[in-house]
């Protein structure tokens, strides 16, 4: 099974799995399945049978999260236990095939990868096809995955869509429950771990010219407001010397924010996406300006620590252009660190098919936050082309495929075989 | 008449003509005097009626330019010239009391003055009310004083406001007559000179603490579209070095322009006054921007120059960062230095009155500019608050606006010294 037209093979029916899917969408033409819509629906009941066809034991938990049971093939010390793998089959709107969908794909044909090459489990094995990873439809975060690992907070049931429609009504509308969550928690105690496939929806891999990596942290994130006040004037009577341009100031302060996280370490990334420039006419010095800055890195000291570099570095800039700079944090995630003997046994599995192990942080949230709160966690990434995702052009090739659903079938035996049974 | 009681004296009734004219709107509750407009139509009656009051024989030409005229009170060798002093009086949208205004005021308590001081004049005394200035309501340039000055250009009759009226139909309307065009113009060999005072609209004179300036010349100005394209990406998953983030660059652009700008000389100001940054997400690698350059000085060359330097570095940025940066010359309008012999005058009338005679350019445009084409022109700015204008809060004190009309009296006895008569 490492030749590699088995792996093209493999690819191919990912492939055809993940084109079935993306025929589902409530938006003929484009792929949009948001979170207990329609085509959410349509889509947990393909899952469905499909982990009935694979012979797993098909369940829906309260939040319409579509769970397949692989029962143990062995009565020893794990059997108690099982082995997490999955994703969510939620999109963006008009979305690519292959962000979530991947990583429940992946979980279905190591299922029946495993009954095809006779293996077996000393513990249980759980597909999972969560539903409310993008957070578009509802103000959530990460809440079906958050529900499995215990951690659901009832106000997200409140919460309403565009259409003023509440999460616990659509709950109930979808076939969920709002009286069950509790039961969808999986106690710790019972979980060896938690796998996630996915596209790494970034540049590095293909940059590197390799097709898998291993995720060693999620990154830790915190996005600022940043309002900058300066004085407007005439573009042709205000010498520059009299200026208090508020754009000069942030074009400043951006210079500043870029070159620092060109030094950090950690693959420090900061970005300004956002930026509006009032009153903004062209014979007009700006007086105001508000931009966006969100920053992240794959641990949390050189985070905080650049933070603190250009906020102090605003103060002197503001000082110096008597302008005055403010900001506001509205969002602070610390760093998900993956689990370490997890990553190892990705690594494993990575270098079994004779691939680098090129490790990289995940500059995205995935579920597996969610998870790593009460499970040892750690996923894979696949190379997915210049790193597009979050739209149609999403692209990750055949063999890529093969060769990430291939990793994740080897990582399941040699977590087999370190829990003490024979492959 | 220099005592400071005098000169507050007639700063009063400067305020007064002003605040009657600030009280002739298109919309009640602020200033808005557009071009053939009704107000526009009120605010002529009311300075052909001061006009007629002064002494002054009136007419309106077919622009709509009220004419004040003084005859010679000498039968000498240039009883045939006349000197001109004027501005206009359309305003902005939500406009202040002074731009414009105060020039036309300047004038008729000129005239009031010499009648009231005795004055004879060997030339004629012409006080001009241009109306279109501001070019608000047509995307005309100057064109009532263009005009006078023999260059008004046929195409502009057919251009349209925003309600589709043609200029043509509204000056019929206004009681002018497009087929009289040519008889607005006065022969340059019949000019001694223009003059006109005006607010300075920035805020040098202030800053110097100075109530007064003679302009040097009026700014040569190019603007520019500046399009960057880059590549858009995930805020998270692309690593700084592998980014062609277009926001960054134009802020690279931004700190390079604002340098060469304050290392120039004559006064050199550049501004980027708009800025669009797309997709203009908080958590997207920004792929395009969008901003306009201002760029102007007090002469061309330095102006030339900084426009040379500002491209040849956007040319390394663009070629360091991979992005594009293209720029698109919009408008590109020469120097228009002001007349040295009139500029001379100026100063002489300031420094009678006590007053440094500070030189500056005009980085704004006036009429001053379309008269120079045909006759020796220059202006005297008055220090108004802050710079702000185009705006309610442009306020020049009643000190000042006394200075100032008594340096444009003093001019007028200057050059009719120099004319060969005795005040």
């Amino acid at each position: 099974m490492t030749d590699s037209l088995a792996i093209h093979e493999l690819g191919q029916r990912a492939q055809a799995m993940l084109d079935d899917l993306a025929a589902i969408t409530d938006e003929p033409g484009r792929i949009t399945r948001l979170y207990l819509s329609p085509a959410h629906r349509r889509a947990a009941d393909l899952v469905a049978r499909w982990m009935a066809e694979r012979g797993l034991g098909v369940s829906e938990d309260a939040l319409g999260t579509v769970r397949g049971f692989r029962a143990p093939d062995e009565t020893g010390p794990q059997a108690n236990r099982r082995l997490l793998i999955g994703s969510h089959i939620d999109t963006v709107i008009d979305a690519g095939r292959y962000d979530g969908n991947l990583g429940v794909v992946a979980g279905l044909l190591a299922a029946e990868e495993l009954n095809a090459r006779g293996v077996k489990l000393p513990f249980g094995l759980e597909v999972l096809a969560f539903g409310d990873e993008e957070g578009v439809r509802f103000p959530t975060a990460l809440s079906s995955s958050a529900a499995l690992a215990g951690n659901y907070r009832g106000e997200w049931l409140d919460m309403a869509d565009r259409n003023g429609v509440k999460l616990r009504d659509a709950l109930v509308g979808f076939g969920g429950d709002p009286a069950r969550i509790r039961e969808a928690t999986v106690p710790p105690g019972a979980v060896i771990g938690y796998l996630e496939l996915h596209i790494e929806q970034g540049p590095v891999l293909e940059h590197q010219g390799e097709p898998l990596g291993v995720v060693t942290s999620i990154a830790g994130q915190a996005r600022f407001r940043i309002a900058i006040t300066g004085e407007a004037g005439h573009a042709g009577t205000v010498p520059m010397s009299l200026r208090r341009d508020a754009f000069a100031a942030l074009a400043e302060l951006a210079t500043v924010i870029e070159r620092f996280a060109r030094e950090g370490t950690a693959n420090l990334v900061a970005t300004i996406g956002r930026v509006d420039v009032k009153p903004g006419a062209i014979n007009v010095i700006p007086a105001e300006v508000e931009a966006t800055l969100d920053i992240r890195a794959g641990s949390d000291a050189p985070r905080l620590a650049a933070i603190e570099r250009i906020r102090h570095e605003a103060d002197l800039i503001a000082n110096r252009r008597g302008v005055k700079i403010r900001f506001e944090r509205f969002l602070d995630v610390p760093t998900c660190p993956m689990d370490a003997g997890l990553q190892d046994a990705l690594a494993a599995a990575v270098a079994s098919l004779g691939e680098n192990t090129r490790r990289l942080p995940s500059g995205a949230g995935h579920d597996a936050m969610a998870m790593a709160r009460s499970f040892p966690s750690a996923m894979l990434f696949v190379r997915s082309r210049a790193g597009i995702s979050h739209n149609p052009a999403e692209f990750t090739g055949v063999n890529d495929l093969g060769l990430a659903v291939e990793a994740m079938i080897r990582v399941v035996l040699g977590l087999a075989r370190r829990h003490g049974a024979a492959a």
